[in-house]
């Protein structure tokens, strides 16, 4: 098989949740014959949300044409949403992509993009009334295929995405034997991991918790998508 | 409260795994309090296992002591066994941490430096029988409790442990909102996450795949078990 290596990109931002696309890109790196860009505007350091910052190894602008675009997500999209040199460089990978997915809020990009008119989408459980403002059709579910847009819930879900994409993308027995080795047999200690099954209490301190930021991304998001009609 | 924040430090190294700290990093990050590092031998970029150069955010010699102290996995610990100054590091954390604990193979550095003997210990399917030569109790479970060493499975189990600690350290309920936003409500698509479950095909494929390794990694633990006795 001398067929050219398949070129898959996670684009990077500052405060992107780094879980968002660590998971994805684990699941990617074993891929055989693959070749993983991390893209940013620049090659210098992107904080993430947590101490950990992160090194891309592709500019926008150097960036070769890529089979799979990936968008993770984290607070740092309420930025991207607007921004203009990520918005373009999307729309112009999308071109030529196999595949144009993403991780968690990371479909707001893409929405913000305007990749998503008349899909269907996921995102993470706290942005799902976000995703029509984009002409996204809002799907509950881990993954999430639509055509080529293959996108994936809240943070975790970009694991059962990267595995779901890999059958895609090359077969299931590939995708069986990545699962393997990353040992993905979960078993959550709790059963919190959906707002359908957190305990109430829990529920309501985090809608509490995040009440503020949530009017400032509906903020964002009137933004793009007053731009985008 | 007034209470000094919690040190939580994940060490890195060459090849290490990403999935198996990031996974981690992540629920870590949002325990209310905690303040968490990564450690290496110097403030360098560390090459993972796959294009995410790492970046310490403190080195072995001006690491504060810290309560827990964490070794992820991946193939870089076959090197990590028997690295002296990485032993010595763990070794006087360990006297005064409040939970010792490692993610897949990087119990077999706990073991290595003589942390483990007496206790069960989990780590990745693949190694677990190399888990006596140090003294330790292979145990095959996603996470495993023996006092204060909390150990957990291969690479993913690393978020399922997270999680089981948060709750020690704090409580359940911040453990189930840290899930929540996590969004840790996992679906693999396939069932190959254990060697229990994994398509025989897939289970002799990856077998066959890494038994080079394992002689390798059976060298290594040798001479690590030989310089501990």
């Amino acid at each position: 098989m001398m067929s050219a290596p398949l070129q898959i990109g996670l684009v990077l931002f500052p405060r992107v949740t780094q879980l968002d696309f660590t998971g994805p890109l684990q699941v990617f790196s074993s891929l055989p014959g693959a070749t993983v860009h991390l893209i940013w505007k620049r090659i210098e350091p992107v904080p993430s949300d947590s101490v950990l910052t992160l090194t891309p190894t592709v500019s926008f602008a150097d960036c070769p044409q890529l089979d799979v675009i990936c968008v993770p997500g984290g607070v740092g999209t309420d930025d991207m949403v607007n921004d203009e040199e990520m918005l373009a460089f999307l729309r112009r990978q999308a071109e030529g992509a196999k595949y144009i997915t993403s991780v968690c809020t990371g479909s707001l990009v893409l929405g913000a993009a305007g990749l998503l008119q008349g899909y269907r989408a996921a995102t993470h459980w706290t942005a799902m009334d976000f995703l029509s403002a984009f002409g996204a059709v809002p799907t509950k579910t881990r993954v999430c295929i639509d055509r080529n847009r293959v996108t994936g819930g809240g943070v975790t879900a970009g694991i059962d995405f990267a595995l779901t994409l890999v059958s895609l993308l090359h077969d299931r027995r590939t995708a069986e034997a990545i699962q393997l080795r990353l040992e993905y047999n979960p078993a959550p200690p709790f059963n919190s991991g959906s707002p359908d099954t957190a305990p109430p209490d829990v529920l309501a301190f985090m809608k509490d918790r995040i009440a503020a930021a949530q009017i400032r991304r509906g903020e964002m998001i009137d933004r793009a998508a007053a731009r985008l009609s």
